[in-house]
């Protein structure tokens, strides 16, 4: 009775508990993985960083594999948090590519992870490993491509951008984002960041044709 | 005197069986970095795969270091006779510039290492942790920007490009050589090279305004 001193059920208590401890695990792992890499995030490795044991990691994840899969869920959670949904709350087209597109930069910027983008480092790293662990990367990659896209073609159809297939515009934009990444982890430099603007606003402010 | 019926003599003869060895040894060592990674690059990874011993490979490389770095000016090699050697055949500074590009897309292309750019997924894995093998990464990096950055000012010297910052333009070409080979080793679809090349062709394609 010491250690429930609340009426909450003990069994939901300690699930709760339980949850708490698996969200801290997984901010430890996804830290770790834009830093050594997905491939070097095993359990043992997590057990060293986390100060948690490895048969209570084992509990939790199972197998590497399991472990990996449940980092790229917690990383695509912050990536929703701090990019995807307060872009998403802009009304015009235009303000919401654009914020899409700062708010990432700004994601890197601010060191949200210290190795930079975890999907930036995770596409390069697991691109030419088959398995499970690229195609959860592979997908997530082409959901945000087709966002930029979504959200460019609404743009265009307002008539306020050129009339380029808007998957290209879209790959454009994120060939940006990802160069000012890399750089910027690897150089320590923020010029990076701000070319990278400076280009997507110029590719997002090319006027569609007159009379078109 | 069976084994060296030549007149050569004998330690030249070795000396020159040892850098054979040594070559094949890193063209493995390369092609498998670019699948699995630097770091994972050790001595004993390495053995496996090239089925040369531990003992014979800690003869040659002494270290994992020392092999990621041998590894580094091994790849260096393959990029400069793939891509940079060809380019700078060519006179015109236009001409040069679009033919670093195309190289840099063929080569990626043609798989020359199964894992796509060694640079690419070297500078995104290597980014965030500090040490020679980064620093070595980073430096060659450095130095394939300038080499784009010199070749656009000459195109803009001759007055066929508009005057926006050589270093701006460069990053933006650059942006889309890496994403078109992340995009074509992690989906294996040849649709983001074609991307790169039309948006690079419009980027060094932008007149110098005129009177200029």
């Amino acid at each position: 009775m010491a250690k429930n001193p609340t009426n909450a059920a003990p069994e939901r208590r300690a699930r709760s508990d339980g949850e708490r401890t698996r969200q801290a695990i997984l901010e430890t792992a996804v830290r770790l993985a834009t830093v050594e890499g997905l491939e070097r995030l095993s359990i043992g490795r997590l057990a060293e960083e986390s100060g948690v044991s490895k048969s209570g990691l084992f509990a939790h994840f199972r197998s590497k594999e399991r472990l990996q899969l449940a980092t790229i869920e917690a990383a695509r959670e912050v990536f929703v948090r701090e990019i995807i949904a307060p872009a998403e709350a802009a009304s015009a087209p235009r303000e919401r590519i654009e914020q899409l597109c700062e708010r990432f930069l700004s994601y890197v910027e601010r060191l949200v992870f210290p190795g930079g983008c975890f999907f930036a480092v995770a596409a390069a790293e697991v691109g030419a490993r088959p398995g499970p662990v690229r195609e959860r990367i592979a997908t997530y990659q082409r959901q945000w491509m087709q966002l930029l896209e979504r959200n460019i073609a609404q743009v265009q159809a307002s008539g306020l951008l050129d009339d380029a297939p808007a998957s290209q515009i879209a790959f454009e934009c994120n060939a940006l984002l990802i160069a000012a990444n890399t750089a910027f982890v690897l150089h320590g430099d923020r010029t990076a960041l701000d070319r990278a603007r400076y280009a997507i606003r110029a590719r997002l402010r090319q006027p569609a044709e007159a009379g078109a």
